[in-house]
């Protein structure tokens, strides 16, 4: 599979829900398949908090895949054999597209934390700008999980008329106080962290050692991907050394996984990239805008497919089944798939087998059931 | 309710559980009610990570009751017109007890990171010295929540002959990954902070300005202590100031609770202390120095009181169930409780009235049903 990788300016303003504007702006984005005559294969593929337009297949002289390559490919899920798929990176990101470490124009300096909090409408509102740019006015569907399921929801409220079907995974419609909560571990480690410098480091300054703040708020997320039964399952009590239980800092299995995952990526991810893309995540509220959840579901014109996995720790399925109660009560067309897995939030990525052919099933006939 | 506050000192070593000694050391505990004659009348009680022996009353000169006082005092469930309760603060904290700040006899200098880890087993060892030093060798019970559970079991398991009734709430008998994995949230951000200095910090260097890494750590405590739930009615997603929402450090009302309550702790609890105790929870496991969970809990003689909490996101009910099983299995006198609430693991502390009767009548009949 052809892997194609873009970056796209715009020189006319975002508007962004604050009332700020962003101008100019970049998006970065990857496609895989080929558009076909009449445009009516797209797909439209949107990532969560630390994911990025490499969704899927694997770069020249690299070994890991795209998150969500299991998925995306020739013959998978969403297959590349039919659909033109694209995966942007969402602004405020650190992987390409405009985000606070991008040059504040005309200053070559970086915006830092001059840069407008962005919010899940805005990174859409990028996104839709992306799409008309490279003439495509309508697309067979969006697919996105977590963060990404927040988009591919507030794109079916807020341009109804965009897509056929809209799948979102493992997501809620208004971010509650328990996810805010565990941002916040990461949100008040990065800002108490003395190398962040109130925003003001060095560019690539965590490189060679990431941020000690990034990395504990990142044990916090880790904790919410996961569940109590998928550790259970994962490290149960198991001890790295087994003479080391009486030392202080001996480690359990689970301590190493975190410390050892938490530190690799603070390496990676820029701290105000994180902030501002845990900013989005919290004030995701489908209903910002409109009158009431159930008047902003009533927008909806796409058929909406709600999965949610029964471990899921950060997203309770109950939050999935408060928009397909509404919209069942509403007469819209909506499907429900409760997914039984073990692995906590994470599913959504790792146990691709148990929703791969009713996404297959969606983009291929609307049917998923 | 008089509160007599006492320190017994131990020149005689404790043995501990790593192989460890302790010597010499000292416990500080209070004391409510009066012992009766013949000594039957003591109920022991156990505090939890952020406890101390200061379970009741209210000292001269302050306004902040006890953390158990609504269930401890005259006419209240744990009745001190009836019961001589003893409360004593564990070997390893910083409330009076020896502790990793305290004097490494014969020098004057604190053990710091040299202090021996501490376990479960240990903190109740230290405790039977005690209470033989008070010429105490039966107690009508032992009640303790979540640690203070942890050492209730072990109680039970490691002394059987010692107490009539063992009552233990939002425990567990094993601690899981889960709440090892919260705890190292607060271990690598304690451990990471500059200010730390590995372990070399000058006393009282916290008092006006506490650890970030304690208070960062106890973020994601305080996430443990509630749940989704108890999240959503006691902060929803309301928002501190309407101006706001688009400010990047812009604070929702859980972000407000968070930041209060976990300075404020870091201000007055010893980070050391905090390392240690969060060891001693996470190396908890009732079956440690027994062929298994069951051969442990056949020595039980005591009658034992589970009480769990539904909405408990630390120690789930079925970690309790796991117990009761056990012992109903075995024929061993061992009553379950559920306890519905939303208040998660706190509700041991803050919905004290759901279970008060319960323990009364188990106090006073040795019957909770």
């Amino acid at each position: 599979m052809k892997i194609q990788t873009h970056t796209r300016y715009f020189s006319s303003p975002l508007y962004l829900e604050s009332g700020r504007i962003l101008e100019p702006y970049e998006i970065i984005y990857e496609t895989y398949g080929k558009l076909n005559e009449d445009k009516s294969n797209v797909v439209l593929i949107c990532h969560a908090l630390s994911g990025s337009h490499h969704a899927a297949g694997v770069y020249p002289g690299e070994s890991k895949p795209g998150w969500w390559d299991g998925l995306i490919g020739e013959g998978k899920g969403i297959d590349t054999d039919k659909f033109f798929v694209i995966s942007s990176n969402v602004i405020g990101s650190c992987f390409g597209s405009t985000g606070p470490m991008s040059p504040d124009y005309p200053s070559e300096a970086p915006y830092r934390l001059k840069f407008p909090v962005i919010t899940i409408k805005d990174m859409i509102r990028a996104q839709m700008h992306l799409l008309s740019d490279l003439g495509i006015y309508r697309v067979r569907a969006i697919v996105g999980g977590s963060m990404g399921g927040m988009q591919a929801l507030q794109f079916a409220v807020d341009y109804p008329n965009f897509a056929d079907e809209v799948i979102a995974l493992a997501a809620t419609h208004a971010t509650r106080a328990w996810t805010i909560a565990f941002n916040k571990v990461a949100v008040e480690a990065i800002r108490r962290d003395p190398r962040f410098k109130d925003g003001n480091y060095a560019k690539d300054a965590f490189k060679e050692e990431g941020l000690d703040g990034l990395a504990i708020g990142r044990i916090a997320g880790h904790i919410s991907f996961l569940s109590p039964e998928s550790m259970d399952q994962k490290f149960g009590r198991d001890y790295v050394s087994n003479d080391g239980l009486f030392e202080l800092f001996g480690r359990y299995e689970v301590e190493r996984y975190m410390e050892y995952n938490t530190t690799n990526f603070s390496k990676h991810f820029d701290p105000l990239s994180y902030l501002y893309i845990v900013k989005a995540i919290n004030t995701f509220n489908l209903s910002r805008g409109y009158d009431s959840l159930f008047d902003a579901l009533q927008r909806i014109k796409a058929k909406l497919h709600l999965f949610s996995f029964t471990s899921d720790f950060l997203f309770f399925p109950e939050e999935m089944e408060v928009i397909h109660d509404m919209m069942q009560h509403n007469q819209q067309n909506c499907t429900y798939h409760a997914i039984q897995s073990n692995y906590g939030h994470d599913a959504f990525l790792v146990e691709i087998h148990k929703f791969e052919h009713l996404i297959r099933g969606i983009l291929e006939n609307g049917e998923s059931e």
